[in-house]
């Protein structure tokens, strides 16, 4: 049953249904395979900062959502969370759209380690917005620990 | 001339005005000093995610303010953007508000360092739901650097 | 059987004979309990970096080896390993001894998160050297992850 | 004058010279251009922890003599300083030598943010043993900051 496999489009799905901040950001998912995910952000009217550029935590949602649908590829359930997000801010960020990826640098059982970079379409990922680092842990380890 | 000082109030006017994502997640700066500054998530309907806890993108955003907050009153001019912020997720959070204070732990020219602590108004700070370490760099150098 | 138990006497005699880097650097831990640990840089011939401060590697061993104390004093039990470090270097330090003092952020059962900060014993803790964020997970945790 | 170049002879002369802690736990300096720079874990008899893997600090150590050695071919000057270090241990590593890279994700005038891979020469790096970020800032910055 394709219901059961957390594919592209479930996680689409999920997203949609369940983490509304993806869309109050205007963040779209458009891949989520084991290997890597990518979101793009095609922006909404409240996220930019003083000065114009993009805010910090639109960055940092991509990051989560990106890194979440990567860990539903990867993991094919929903039994993680985000333990720990790391976000270095390279260069002020203007023209839409911007892209998120995230791949994986250890996918343990319990603990998943991940690398997220950010840049511009029109610019390319040589000349990046923003980096970070991800962890996301079980749900059963996070809540009892 | 009163306008000239960068105290709650005219953060909390500038903010309003020029970071829309501070209303969108319902996020009220309620004090803001050159020793600490403090933010209070009241929140909004687009604050939770899968579970039901409160969003990590929520979690950052309350950071963000909050240091950007403490960045205004220390500098009393707005000339300092996010370098990095990382933030440890240690417990789901469900009840609001939630509580989020940041103070320096070290004010330079250029580089200023943040701890940031949140936590749930009804449980108090011995029992964190996330904590964050900030760096903030003067636009000058961000933009050159 | 006392030897049963993780004190202070216990956890220096285990560091002196199976974590030779903290004798080394000149590394002393002054206090183990379930509150807190706290190590003391008296220093020896390598630890210093061009320009006379002393070197990062050796402030990293401080966090380290504190946090190590505290995770035996906490968990009576030899059974986790670092999975993060993050370290912010605040100020250049040249005069000894460095004090290092590790709390718990959060204890919990396959996961701990420390907060550690450094400071010249002689200028004390309103004037950090360094501050650090260490997570410690179950080595069956991060082994199997 | 061949003497002004920061090329990887003078780097190799420069750290054995005045910052000791790279040979006490014999990293080698093997490669260092503008572009990215590597060192060489061969090891010394104090780089073990309780269970025999290799030290956490040892590893930080690679990471920092890394983008000392990155700093020094991108800027052809001494005048910089590691100003925050944040490690992943992803698994524990026993058999030398460790290979650690860094590259550049942003060389600014002022910071430089580094991305920092170490792995096991013979397994390669598909599997890592450790991830850092890495931010080095301007003396003048640091110290005035």
């Amino acid at each position: 049953m394709s219901e059961q496999v957390w594919d592209l489009e479930r996680i689409r799905a999920h997203v949609a249904a369940d983490l509304p901040v993806a869309a109050v950001f205007g963040i779209d998912i458009v891949a989520a395979q084991a290997t890597s995910a990518r979101v793009r952000l095609v922006g909404t009217a409240p996220i930019r900062r003083p000065g114009g550029s993009i805010a910090g935590p639109v960055l940092f949602a991509m990051a989560d959502v990106a890194t979440y649908a990567l860990t539903l590829a990867l993991r094919q359930e929903d039994v993680a969370v985000t333990s720990s997000l790391a976000m270095n801010f390279l260069r002020p960020a203007f023209a839409l759209p911007l892209i998120g990826e995230a791949v994986a640098l250890r996918a343990g059982r319990t603990l998943l380690t991940y690398d997220v970079r950010i840049w511009s379409e029109a610019e390319g990922p040589d000349r990046l917005i923003a980096q970070a680092t991800a962890t996301w842990a079980n749900a059963s380890v996070a809540s009892r620990s």
